[in-house]
Order: C-alpha cells, then sequence, then structure tokens
C-alpha cells in the first residue's frame, strides 16, 4: 500500500522484535538486517535482509527500503550508516552519538566534558599505563574494552600487576581504558526519549540487580527515596539533553556507597532495564522508540501499575530449546512472559524475560522470581 | 524447534492479527486460514493457508499442523470443525456452543432455557408468521436473519406489513427469526475467558456506542452504577457458566429503560467490545483467549487505569489506503493507535482502533473523539 512507511532496524534479535510488535500496529512496515535468517524479529512480521550487520551492500539495501532507519544494537560501523545518513533516509539516533556511544572512553569524555558524574578514568595504551593506573586508583580498578562489550564481556576488575597482565592476554590488543572501582550501594537505570522534534520524555527511574555482568533484575520504580529520584532524573535529564538525534536511550548508573549518583554507561537504543515498561507503562520503550525515530510525538510515560519487576530468563544449558513451566510460570498472578524466539539455549544467553506486576516492589519481584523458577528453556 | 506449539486460527483477519500479536511472546507459532494472502495475521508473524474458511481441505491441513484451534469468526462450517475435533486437535470454544451461538434463534432458546434473561422472541417461517407476530410484539419489532449476520448486517426493524414484505425481499429465503423491540436506555458488555481447566474470569461491563448498528465507542468501565454492574456481572457469570469449551466470549446486553438487563447476543471469541483491554487490563482479551484454548491458566483482568474509551476507526471511502494525520493522533495525550493491515479502505470497514485512557470516562473520551477525527485511512 502506497501510503505505508518502512521502519529499517539495523539487527533483528530480541530489541528489534520488540520494536517491530510496536511499530505494526502504528501501521508500519519493518525491515531487518540480520546476520541469520529466522529472526526472532522476522518472526513476528519484519521482512529480513539476511547479511552481516558490518556489510554496506546490505546496509545500502535497508536504507533503499526504509523510511526511517534505527538500530537495535550499538555496535556497527558508523561510518556505513553516516554514508547511508547522507544519502538522506533519516537515521536514529543519529550516527555522531552512536560513534562517542560505542567507545565507552570517548562516551566518557563526552560526558565529562559536559560536567556529567562519571567515575574517575583514564586511557590506556600499554600494560605500564595500567600499572601506573592502578597506583592512581588505590589498588583496584576496572580495566575495560573500549568497544564492543556488552552483557560484561570486556569488563575485569584489577588489583596487581598479575592480574593486568592476564587482562592483556584475554583482551588482546583491543583498545582499553580504565576506572576507579567505585564501591556503590545500588545501580540505577532509566530509559529517556527524544524524538525528532526535540521532545525529551523521561521514564521512572529503576533499579538494575546484574550478577555475572548480566542484568537479571529490575525494579520499579527504584526502591530509594525521593530524593535519590529526583536527583537521578535531574542527571538524567541532563544527559538527554545533551544526546544526538531521537530515540529511547538507556542510562546506567550507581548509586555510591557515599549517596552520589554517577553515570556509568548509556545505550542509544531501548534497553534490557525498560523491558517493564511494557506491562507497566503508559507508553512501552519500544512503542516509545518508533514513535522518536518516525516523526511521531512522544507518548505518555507515566507507570500503570504500582510495581513492576522484570526477571530476565537467561538460558541455564547449551543445548536445544525445549519450552517447559510455561503453565506452571502463568500461574502466577500478574505475571507476563515474553519468549525471543531465539535457538539454540545457551547458558547466560537472553532467551526471553518475565514481567510480575503488584502493589508493592516485594510482592511483585515475589512473583517474578516465583514464575522464573517455574519455567525452563 | 521442536517443543513450540502451534496456535491455528480459522480467520486472519484483525482479530486472528492481534490473537497473533499476544500469541508470539509466549512462545507459539500460529497458523491461520484465510481467503486471501497476506492477511492482517499474516503480517504479524503468522503463517497462513490461504484458503475459504469453508474449505474442508484447508481446515484438515489446519488440525495438522496446530496443537490447538481456534477462531476468530462463528460463521463457520460447524461440521466440518466438528469432524477436526473429533480427530484430536483441541477446538475452542466448542464446535457444539459454535452451532448454538452462529444461529441467533438457537442461541435465545439456550439462553432462555437456562432463565437468562433475553428479549421475547419468536420464531418466522413466513410472512404471515411475521404479521402475527407484529401483532403480538404490539406493532414494532426486529426481524433478524438467523445465520451469517455481523456489524448489523441482517437486522431490520419492522412496524407494518409493508416493511415486512421488504425485509423478506431483501434476506431473501434467509431463515428468519423475530424480536421484540424493546427500548433501551444504554448497550452494554462484557469479555469473559473460560480456560480449559474451568476457570471463569471477567472483564469489568463496559458500554458500547452503535451507529448504523456498528460498535463505534467503548466506555470501560461503564458509567453505571454499581448496582448495574454487579447485576449485569451475576448475569454474565450464569452464561458463562452455561457456554462449552474454552476462550473468550464477547456477552452484549441492553440495559432497558424500565431498568433491566437482558442478554442481547454472545460472540464466541474475542471481541470488538474488549479492543480497549489491550491498554487498561493487566491481561488483554486477546492474550486471555490465548491462554484460555492452549490449556494455560488465566491471567488478571483488573484493569490498569481508572477510564478507558475506545473509538474504531471505520473507513469512510471506497479507495486505496492511504494513512494521514497519524503524528497529530497521536499527539493527543495516553493514546494509542492500531491499524489493521486491511487494505483497501471501504466504507464502514473496521480499519483500526484507537483506545484512550485517562482519570474519567469523560477526559479518556474527549480524547479518543480527538485521536479520531485527526486520522484518516
Amino acid at each position: 500500500m502506497e501510503s505505508q512507511k518502512t521502519i529499517g532496524i539495523i539487527g533483528g534479535g530480541q530489541l528489534g522484535r520488540m520494536l517491530t510488535l510496536a511499530a505494526l500496529p502504528l501501521g508500519f512496515k519493518v525491515v531487518v538486517v540480520n546476520p541469520s535468517a529466522g529472526s526472532p524479529a522476522a518472526q513476528v512480521g519484519a521482512e529480513e535482509i539476511v547479511a552481516d550487520l558490518y556489510d554496506p551492500k546490505a546496509l545500502q539495501e535497508l536504507a533503499e527500503r526504509s523510511d526511517y532507519i534505527t538500530i537495535e544494537i550499538e555496535h556497527l560501523d558508523v561510518d556505513a550508516i553516516d554514508s547511508i545518513a547522507k544519502l538522506g533516509t533519516p537515521v536514529n539516533p543519529a550516527p555522531s552519538i552512536i560513534r562517542i556511544i560505542q567507545d565507552k572512553f570517548a562516551q566518557k569524555e563526552f560526558l565529562a566534558a559536559a560536567g556529567i558524574p562519571v567515575a574517575p578514568f583514564v586511557a590506556i595504551e600499554s600494560e605500564k599505563d595500567a600499572i601506573e593506573a592502578l597506583k592512581k586508583f588505590d589498588g583496584k580498578m576496572l580495566l575495560k574494552t573500549r568497544l564492543g562489550a556488552y552483557d560484561g564481556r570486556g569488563n575485569m576488575v584489577v588489583a596487581s600487576a598479575a592480574d593486568i597482565k592476564e587482562a592483556f592476554e584475554r583482551f588482546n590488543g583491543t583498545p582499553l581504558y580504565a576506572e576507579a572501582y567505585i564501591p556503590f550501594e545500588r545501580e540505577l537505570a532509566v530509559m529517556v526519549a527524544r524524538s525528532m522534534r526535540d521532545e525529551i520524555a523521561l521514564y521512572p527511574i529503576v533499579q538494575t540487580i546484574h550478577e555475572r555482568n548480566i542484568c537479571i533484575e529490575v525494579l520499579a520504580p527504584a526502591p530509594v527515596s525521593d530524593d535519590i529520584h529526583e536527583r537521578a532524573a535531574a542527571i538524567a535529564n541532563s544527559v538527554a539533553e545533551l544526546l544526538q538525534g531521537a530515540g529511547t536511550f538507556g542510562i546506567e548508573m550507581f548509586l555510591t556507597n557515599t549517596g552520589d549518583i554517577l553515570i556509568n554507561e548509556i545505550a542509544p537504543r531501548v534497553h534490557n532495564s525498560g523491558h517493564y515498561t511494557t506491562e507497566a507503562s503508559r507508553t512501552s520503550q519500544f512503542e516509545q522508540h518508533v514513535r522518536a525515530i518516525s516523526d511521531l510525538p512522544l507518548g505518555d510515560t507515566s507507570m500503570v501499575v504500582p510495581a513492576a519487576v522484570m526477571v530476565n530468563i537467561l538460558g541455564e544449558h547449551d543445548r536445544p530449546t525445549i519450552i517447559t513451566g510455561l503453565q506452571d510460570s502463568l500461574s502466577i498472578p500478574a505475571t507476563s512472559v515474553h519468549l525471543y524466539g531465539k535457538f539454540p539455549t545457551k547458558i547466560d544467553r537472553k532467551m526471553g524475560h518475565i514481567t510480575a506486576t503488584a502493589s508493592t516492589i516485594e510482592e511483585a519481584r515475589k512473583r517474578a522470581r516465583a514464575a522464573r523458577k517455574l519455567i525452563s528453556l
């Protein structure tokens, strides 16, 4: 149908899938680029260009077929995306901000230069730099890869020359930087949205819990004081004003043991810490992102329930996927299950998530954890 | 993937589409039978068997490919569906109740026999029967086709012998029956769900507004007294206990000018009066129906907002579909738009719906109507 617009997404995984589910009812067609066929996004109606996300011909084709382009992952060839944007298809968020964000050191410099509070950090070119940094950071610090990291790959705590040696072996020539190791009381996060018309909308501050550097649980809203909610929202708003282009961005923060709020990282896309919005918010982060990047107004970010807790369904085996216990899981009150259509199951692979709602965080958490125990993939 | 179950739906229109959107995140595959390719349901990831819904070979194939079969429309060959059910694939709701419901006279007899309040009605075999009925019903009554009616086709108010003659010409040999013309204060409706484990869940009572016999607006919850909510829910519960098989059913009611509640009609499927549940309820009618017919527990039917109003987007022209005004429509606060992927636009064709939420019905209604005015298909 002539007037139907097409949204092109670089990446067809679970985030592309949930973006597709939000885009189709708004009348859009969706095309994704994905390295393998039958992607999670294609299973829910996206057309598919099967190609590596770095394949310039594939990105060119995406641009030809799309009215608006966006991403579900920041680890991309920004030069290629820049070229597409210059040909005329709007790309959001802006390639310039993807470029800054995908290099975590550049990201930190960008934030620090704007006065946004971050953990102390320093460039690392060699093991010698790392040893000096370790002294500067009181004998314990994080060595992090600048590029390509997700779900904890690319982070290592180092506290000795031996650790540093091991890190350099593990990271094998990848550009690195170092960050002070800041003991924190808890981790917070917030989704912010920017439209193509410069509107900004914030979702509530949430708390995230990680194990093995992977997000395992999200509590919405964060069970912290109003003061912390306000301070975190103010910092998030400052970050939102700095960002470039449109879209939904995930901002991860630390609440330190001394009560300071530091920005940890930004993701220029929909984010695990925002999955709860599908059941708990008037506009899900996925619909919000679709609106943001297709020149539509932003939607209401209010919560529609008092409390929501999301738990990830991480794979517990390396084996073909067999879904068991869905019945038991869904017998828990006010509980929703999202399976991503990813096969096979791999250890710690994000296979789906569960969101439970309730009048309190404690009750929602009990429900979500109970439901998680009952299902297996 | 071996353990993935498949839901088969007879019909791939907007109801099948919204069922598919609810089923895929629960890990199901979906297959639909639809008379034309590229159905609304296929656009969101359902596989498609392109065939007439009465084609026994197509239904056979659906049964072979599905673990659970359900329907999005009651105008079907129940004998064929019965045969499939007897081969072993669960069909819900039960073919027996589809058979009763699809014949509106049989439906009325079924309800009346169980003591459920309905408008007085009588069988009609000839124009002579109709003329006698007109006397019995005080000079004004409804002549209705027993089979195949939807969105008002198949209803005619008659108040004279001339009207009766016209009706018989229009309905041309189709089996008919007559109903007393009961002036009503307003129309109510409620979605009820029955699981395969005999759970019953009721949604709130809503008010429906019709023009040209088509649903145009739904107010949730109905702005009527608690007493009416309770009485209507009690009657709906009695109906729910009578029904057979699993699924979500739409129960339409009249609140008469004398304060009585009468059952008008039942739909053995998800229903226009339940579309508001997608934004306004903890479990949408679509997810509820998927749970009900696939041996999963029913979900929470609480509302998550104080008030919701749905307005249908009915086609205003006979012409190719051009979506305009989506931007303006979505600038209305707390407003969601669902387009069905149906082309071309035809006058009074259900092209989509809008649901607005707010703290009061009045505000939600203002928002929904404003949004409706701003969009065009």
